[in-house]
């Protein structure tokens, strides 16, 4: 199938965020599709939409082709101006927020944005996870671990960090990690370890195939030792090993993004989440 | 208008933030109802279905009300046996996907969590501004500040660190931040600042009303001189000064969720992003 190339818009009087969110998803279901993509967010006056329908319409006859466009919109005005310009419209608010109107027996509030308002409690809570993350990253203290909603263990390289600060910033998470290695393994008291298996009910562990490591690190520091693929190999050996000695649960992300990493840990550590923003 | 509780669910093949994210924006029109909301992710199997219609149908039963469910579940079979349990199913996948394929006239591959899926590129983008993020917060240090796509400046508390993870996380931009303190300003030469003008065009500024800022620093630190009005005011006065001396452009993130603040960054700046998932 030869590759096609469209043209698709995120629309929205907020941040565009959901409508990123719902069309990546669908977008993704077409390999053989090349999407150009445009976000266009805080499109909240009829002067704005007329801009926005400009740049469609542009692109329209540039391309002659229909811009797919992805709307949020919550205004019924500046909705209907977008719908009409020359696009395919795909809008989530009239196709659901109408049915649940009926469902619920109330109008909703139409209120632009209102889902990401300012509220006192999601700003501090996500402030006091991520920095909760930062002051917790690789191993740079065990301090405040008894505050930890779940500490993160593996060897270098395993994604620990980023899906710590993306527990903090998307479910205000409470999220620490820290580094398996060999150093600490070799270590003849094995002290870090020991210390870290005192905390052993919050512990989940990552690991992932030596040979996508490899790849990993090298990118970064090509041929080195901490590279290679029989360094890879002993860590992750030596790392599965705590997991089995000590009851550790843990996944292998090889395929994993973050978000299905953190999805994962959510499940399992059965960890309620302080935002729901 | 009487406070009425519904019970939501949202039911995925992968991680379901997407529906967690069309769900939120949805029911955030609603104030007068509280919402008890449950994720479940990975139902990807007849059996996974079989064990969350159980729930919903037992929640359904408990509260004598369909509970609501947001689905992504692309595959048909498994979508099929949650829509015929006892709810109210939104469905975002067969709402817009079959309008999707006839538009771009050729099937869906119908791959679960294909959104989420593995890329390299994506990984290795992430860990990269994740890691600069993390690397240049707080001022620790102005190396490799060329680097930077975004350099945030503002008061102690203005949100600068959560936006530059959020930046980073989310679209792989490069942010850096530095905290504008009295004692760069007082500095006689202020050698900070003046270096800080050197990256003028990366610069963004936030302010926020004192008021706001007070109470902020007051959860932390009651009583303290950093969290008293006339110190907040102070320093908010001399960042401000800053940025119209300097020309640089900010924002007032008083009302701002970091959602919010993020998105109006990479629309100022005209940032390109670099991921899309």
């Amino acid at each position: 199938m030869p590759n096609e190339k469209r043209t698709v818009f995120f629309i929205s009087d907020s941040t565009a965020i959901t409508a990123e969110t719902l069309g990546h998803s669908l977008m993704a279901q077409f390999d053989h599709v090349q999407f150009h993509q445009f976000t266009l967010p805080f499109v909240d006056s009829a002067e704005k939409a007329m801009e926005a329908i400009s740049i469609i319409n542009e692109i329209a006859k540039i391309t002659e082709t229909k811009p797919i466009v992805f709307s949020t919109l919550v205004n019924a005005e500046i909705r209907q101006i977008i719908k009409n310009c020359n696009c395919i419209f795909f809008d989530s608010i009239d196709t659901f927020l109408t049915p649940l109107e009926k469902e619920l027996d109330m109008p909703s509030s139409k209120m632009v944005g209102s889902y990401h308002k300012f509220k006192d409690n999601v700003y501090d809570v996500r402030m006091d996870a991520v920095n909760y993350a930062l002051g917790h990253d690789d191993g740079m203290t065990m301090k405040n671990f008894d505050m930890a909603d779940v500490i993160l263990v593996g060897v270098s390289r395993t994604g620990k960090t980023p899906t710590c600060v993306y527990l903090a910033l998307q479910f205000g998470i409470f999220a620490a990690n820290y580094p398996l290695t060999e150093e600490n393994f070799a270590n003849k008291d094995r002290k870090h370890i020991a210390s870290l298996t005192l905390f052993k009910e919050k512990l989940f562990g990552l690991t992932i195939n030596p040979a996508r490591l490899q790849k990993i690190r090298s990118e970064r520091w090509p041929n080195s030792r901490y590279a290679s693929l029989a360094q890879c190999q002993t860590e992750i050996s030596m790392a599965e090993e705590l997991f089995a000695a000590e009851d550790i649960p843990f996944i292998n992300v090889t395929m994993m993004s973050v978000e299905e990493i953190a999805a994962h840990i959510l499940q399992f550590k059965k960890l309620q989440r302080r935002l729901f923003s």
